[in-house]
């Protein structure tokens, strides 16, 4: 019996998760909504860019399609906000029906959003389902895959996880996030804003402080514009010199004043070489390298894919990658 | 309140695991059972290289430690073999005490061992608790980490896995089982004995087999020795040139006619670089090595005291890394 799914938001990566679940075994799409009224009423397939009709016709009202198309699973790729977000899970979680989103925050909940996280917790159980937030990162490449090296230690007193990707493969939105074409004013404003950055390093470093037992005192998040030094282009956009052409972010959390999670990340246009990498201090040491790195739009989307049936298995609550089984690719 | 540990086994492995499982916070040990009887009524501490007593006195009898103890988990180091194992099982499961292993062939259950794991699943699930079977390899590097590295992948074709290490650094036992110090003759001899292999490529395979879906229609595990060049030594032997040094071991999966898992393992005396290293074919195409590799001894112990937590959480009946929550250090 393949799993009855329904999309809710169908941006880039909601549209990268309809393509994979569409193309894989195992899976049947039986609904999708989104807010576009552009969108409401054509064919989940031309959306998203699929190559074919998918004989689903997008909606625009999350709880008529639930009743009308009993779905297994809802995969939720709206926002990267928490609080955007809960009305949207509380229209699925009334209904009983299990989530999968995207949503970076609720990858793991940090202290400012641990009253919502409580919410969508104390809903999920009374429907008596598990809700997960994952995604590439957070979700995977920053936090949950050192936290995995971190299982063959015997101790560990320090996690660095070094990110650097050439942001000019990734989609529109990742490029504008990031700031890239911006001058250096626009950057520092739109940083204030909060409309240029990569939301996520607070949520990794909470994931990793409870994994390793670390009660952190102080976690920041810094964000500085990486500037073009040679003209630079992506399908989308151009970057001239002087202009900004990424972001590099670092996340650090502190113990006693040790800075003892080190996230670093770097994504821009033109960025030399793709990598992720990981350097746990402990016994044994461990120096982890993925060259070429984990590819941000495609892995996000299969990740998200790969842990709905992980989902329809779980105990019942909001759920994070730490307490789910494995990750791993799912065929069907 | 710690968890209440009892430790089956004190070889090198077991002790690993009683040492650092007694400097750890998080862990009383109550109890501990070997079969050697110049070990029985020695002191737990001096038995294991602790360097100091641990005011644990070693039995010889499993149910009998069992009821005075009243243990909360039981650590069991005893052999590689399945078979070997199951009466200790029955002899811990009978008292209801869930049991974390790192009996090799217990890390994931292959066709030829399918009756006893099923023994050992309903033993667990009639005592209502969880059984494990782990290790740094099988139970890590060449199948849990891999399959973890697919869960960002939304297609994979093949998954080859390269672990190669210096074997002057381990232990005694590692580097018998290697054929370290054989002639060539000796080393093939002891080849069909089955006194000279790595325990777990089979497993390994199969684990990884199970992760993707795929149904394989050969599986293989070839041995070579590797041949000495240079005079080397290592804390306990010293091997000539033209004998033996070490193991090439080739495990391959595959389907329909293709090999579509390679494990390849290298473990000899004076290997100039240790690393490992997963290639996953697929979109996206994953690269990933650990520089150094991981230390086999300390990272089974680390891996199997990690674990404890993790099994008193688990589903009732015997469980395999696959279907763990994600692996983590646990530091009490």
């Amino acid at each position: 019996m393949p799993i009855k799914t329904l999309h809710i938001g169908l941006g880039p990566i909601g549209a990268g998760v309809v393509r994979q679940v569409s193309s894989r075994k195992g899976f049947k799409i039986v609904g999708a909504v989104d807010i576009d009224p552009a969108k409401i009423g054509m064919d989940l397939g031309d959306v998203c860019g699929v190559g074919r009709k998918l004989r689903v016709k997008i909606a625009g009202d999350i709880a008529k399609t639930i009743r009308a198309t009993k779905p297994d699973v809802a995969v939720l790729c709206t926002s990267s906000s928490l609080k955007r977000v809960v009305p949207e899970f509380e229209a699925v979680l009334k209904l009983k029906v299990p989530i999968v989103s995207t949503t970076e925050e609720l990858a793991y909940p940090v202290r400012g959003n641990a009253a919502l996280a409580k919410k969508i917790d104390a809903l999920a159980k009374r429907a008596r389902v598990a809700v997960l937030g994952t995604g590439v990162n957070p979700g995977f490449t920053m936090d949950a895959l050192p936290i995995a090296l971190t299982g063959v230690c015997e101790s560990v007193t320090a996690i660095e996880v070094a990110r650097v990707q050439d942001a000019s493969i990734r989609r529109l939105p990742f490029q504008q996030k990031i700031g890239a074409g911006l001058t250096r004013e626009e950057f520092a404003q739109k940083v204030i804003a909060g409309s240029v950055r990569h939301v996520g390093l607070a949520e990794s470093i909470a994931m990793i402080a409870d994994a390793m037992g670390w009660k952190l005192d102080k976690v920041t998040d810094e964000i500085e514009p990486k500037i073009c030094e040679r003209e630079t282009s992506s399908q989308f956009l151009t970057v001239k010199p002087g202009q900004v052409c990424g972001i590099v972010q670092d996340g650090v959390g502190y113990r006693k004043g040790e800075a003892i999670i080190k996230l670093h990340m770097e994504a821009y246009l033109g960025a030399p070489e793709s990598f992720d990498a990981v350097r746990i201090s402990g016994n044994p040491a461990l120096k982890m390298m993925i060259a070429g790195g984990v590819h941000g739009d495609v892995a996000t989307a299969a990740i998200t894919v790969n842990s709905i049936p992980k989902v329809l298995q779980a105990a019942p609550g909001l759920r994070t990658m730490r307490d789910m089984a494995l990750p791993s690719y799912f065929g069907g």
